[in-house]
């Protein structure tokens, strides 16, 4: 069986979506729609034999499709899903799964009922590198995550419409609930937009503050309006510590032969002369475009009846904590509890 | 007239601090103090001139000396510096300054009674680069500052009796408050400890948010338990950005032709497709040593009558602000307003 | 006038050629050709209106074009191109320009003959780094260039029959002698295969010196088998100097302050007490593909009858350097004068 | 057995010498020489129990000595060495051992008549990472090794009556003949000096190539104006390749699990598909100062009779390959074959 595709939305990520979900075996992309008709000219140059559609919804009718690419702005994801998932079509939507809980949860609700895949694109979990570090985090060899500190910095707006939190923070919150594999008990958030902006209620620096069962605290810095790029996350375990640096292409993960614990005052003194306690392994990342392994996991899942592994449960709470988070932002960083 | 100096506490620190005074013009180490009979040894073999006590009160009782520099832990920086000012002398004070705000805001009214000298060894001030910086602040170059983020981790436990909040946080909030040259108005922080440390009780990684009347944000990223060291500071201004990495030796301050301010839409869209919007200029900074310049700062401001830049106010600011980021940080990130 | 453009060789480069003189204003790229059938298939499948050939000969005497890229294998450019000459086109080709100093001589007496227009890919030297070092050199800014060392090392082959010298080497000489604008008069050469390689004769490490008048000492190091990748060259002229990293996306040109000119001991001590001597600059750097912008100047230089920048003179002098340079590494570095 | 130990030369290396000797176990230094009479009060006032001298050959008269560390400009240290081991002292003399292989092979045989200790100080021997990567080589893990490649550049001259490879040249030959275990060959050197400098017949910048048995090459890049500072030496092995860099606190050694040899035409193209061809793990290095690994072994050796890893054959060898790479700069680079 060929899945029959339509891509709604051309816009950043669109073409990045269609030139690998042309190249993915199985999967056969027939249709496009974007509301710039420039933007459906310029694809349909590249790819002659798409049809194009100026509403999404008319693609959807056009009722020859198994699944559709959901890539337009945030608040059109929930409807234009609900629409192809009562239309009985596979559901890929971008990230953030949608404008707030309450319409991702009925996301999820739809999807199981009509026994449909929806997949949320969290691209960077399918990444050789957060790949090696679930696989290192399982294995218990670097032992318990005790703190998770991410930097996500740089300069350049993506998306107008939305704050900081909403645009950059999905990527660490995927990650994050990804490799942590349990739930968070409650966010915090401070921020700040600033005067000169052009629209300066809309916060371009955040902090979040994540806290898990057991103590465990995760922390995200995000910012729209730094002058250097760092995309950085240190995880600190009880056996070993982990840095995953995606901008370094040599070594994006590096696992150090020491941990949190430490049970002796000879072994603080140690770390004090000596600064480095131990060996480090960088280990052999796979570097294959995150993009072109999601694109392919989720025709499996579809053609193989499996539940993805950004599934509409995993976007359902970035959103919640994104909902948290920005609403901990407005009262100043008051910590909000998570229902369990 | 030579300035006739004593020092309490040979630890970490003393070796430093009595190589420096002994360089500075116009200042004779005569005596030394320290519970340690074995750290007085190794002092006395390297000055043998030096008198030497085991408590610091029989060194200010031996009536010789015109200044003492306190560098005990924390708990006796207030006790001793009060027999020091009551007794007629200058004072150099380790920093933190005191173990509270009220301690410390009774050695500013004393030394200000007294006419003495109090002096809070805020050793980043005197640095080039952090002269640099307030010099490219006060310059109306750069604009106003919006953010400021500083990170400072390492592997590593220096003060046993400590959380990471009051042994490394001193070290940011001095630059932190000798930068912004204002009144902070709120403080939050939250922070773990981890059960498989010697105290897990005291927090080994923390996060302080520091606000600034017209919204502006500083943020600290304090972690005892990173795999890697690093020392970086972001300042985000109207109309240049400041990074000030304090480990890279080449480049220790970089100013990006860039500020916040963006004023249209196609600035924006400039700002995503060329990530470099302008030049860097790497300043030369001066590589002095900074022990060495606030050393001579003291005795200068002895001999002068002249109050230091880091003088007690500016010790008592930045333990006002560990108080209110502590007692936060208990309270899992409440914020707290301070009074004017 | 549109010119109408036809590639010949759809290797490792082809796509990139293809992709960049599609959207070059002022051409039509309209035919294509390639010994391998299933390059030609993928071309096909993404430009659909290509009119494609099997031999590059073919696609020469299909009579329709006013200009040809050859991007075949080095030893096919000379045959090839002289064909495309004699037929009246104007060709661009491939670095190196050909496989002997002989053959690009000849090259270029025909292109002068029939007045066309011959550009040699020298893709480098249209970065915005190459052209902003350029600029600082002729600005006078900088002063003279004393020496010049560039690094090209990394791990893995690109061609197959070919030494590291002819694969790499091209891109550092074309950079040097855009740069130096001036004759260089001598050459030598050493290197070394391995016994474990495939081809054990050919040399996997080289390193180069070029001598221009005057003492100037240019120096490459080229390498396939370094487990990293760098690509630094260091310009050190009389009153400042230069380093230009291609891989450092930020800071890819940074001008210190400093030149080679010292004139007295206090200045020598200076250098050796405090490590930075003044000021580092980073300029903006024109973050443009540079393969773009050397197809518009081939498509701009047929247009209005111009010489290209990177025209078959230039290309002669690199493969002038290459021949000498190879002829000394098999003679074990004997230095090999230049005639004027 | 207490080794009674004599300093002549106060200068540069002077003070480090004098600190790492006088914390050695089983030697008392007891006196100093030097011509300077403020460098001599300088070192009295940090050590007031050493006798001093104005000329070394008093210094060596005063007949008390069981050993001389001879820290002099080069052209004194076989003058001087000779002296001392006719009077039979153990001897250690700074990098370069002599001024010419003829006074190096000289010493070697009266240290050998006389039964006394001669070591040379080639410090970087004994650090943590050059023994690690020994250790490595040694292990058979890495291979065999097929290339060298050392950097060291930085901006300072150090010595003023030498040229950089007099100067430099003495750090990398002596580590590169410590780890290869093998006679080298041949040698040829080019080098620039330039018109602005002092003594611009010195020159600044040098290439030196230095050929082993088995077609094994290595080369050095010694520049004292370079505006960056560079210490890194690549070492391709037929197993895995190393990367030494001084500079890198935190990352001395990196081995990389990919070898020089590669037997089969799909692994080239995995080398070029994926950037990283395995793992990398950068071992704990050793942090110990390694002028204080140095002097114990002197003293041990002294002490229990045994021959220095860094002997004089090391010494002499080092200053054969200096002369013979002399020669070669002064004639344009031409090779220098090298009597077993």
């Amino acid at each position: 069986m060929t899945v029959r595709l339509g891509l709604i939305g051309c816009g950043y990520w669109g073409p990045n979506l269609l030139r690998n979900f042309t190249k993915t075996e199985g999967c056969q992309v027939v249709a496009i729609a974007d509301q710039n008709a420039r933007k459906l000219d310029e694809m349909k140059w590249l790819y002659p034999v798409l049809k194009t559609f100026h509403e999404g919804e008319e693609l959807l009718a056009s009722g020859e499709l198994d699944a559709v690419v959901i890539a337009t702005p945030t608040m059109s994801h929930y409807p234009l899903a609900k629409v192809a998932l009562f239309g009985g079509k596979h559901v890929w939507v971008e990230k953030p799964m949608a404008a707030s809980a309450a319409e991702a949860e009925e996301l999820v609700c739809i999807a199981e009922q009509k026994h449909r895949v929806l997949m949320v694109d969290h691209t960077f979990v399918f990444t050789g590198a957060v790949q090696k570090i679930r696989e290192l985090l399982r294995s218990g060899e670097v032992g318990e995550v005790y703190y998770y500190d991410a930097v996500r910095v740089n300069l350049g707006l993506f998306k107008h419409n939305e704050n900081v939190l909403w645009d950059l923070g999905p990527h660490d919150l995927s990650i994050l609930t990804y490799l942590m594999g349990k739930k968070p008990v409650a966010v915090s958030a401070v921020g700040a937009g600033f005067v000169g902006l052009q629209d300066w209620r809309q916060e371009s620096i955040a902090y979040v503050t994540v806290w898990f069962a057991g103590g465990i605290l995760a922390h995200l810095h995000l910012n729209w309006l730094s002058p250097v790029k760092i995309r950085r996350t240190l995880i600190g375990c009880s056996r070993k510590m982990i840095v995953y640096d995606h901008l370094d292409p040599d070594y994006q993960v590096k696992v150090f032969d020491r941990g949190v614990d430490v049970e002796t005052a000879e072994q603080w003194y140690q770390l004090q002369v000596q600064y480095r306690s131990g060996d480090m392994l960088s280990p052999k990342v796979d570097q294959s475009e995150a993009l072109g392994v999601a694109s392919r996991h989720f025709i499996d899942c579809i053609r193989e009846g499996k539940r993805p592994i950004t599934d509409g449960h995993a976007g359902l709470e970035v959103v919640r904590l994104l909902e948290a988070a920005h609403w901990s932002m407005k009262q100043q960083g008051q910590r909000v509890e998570l229902s369990a």
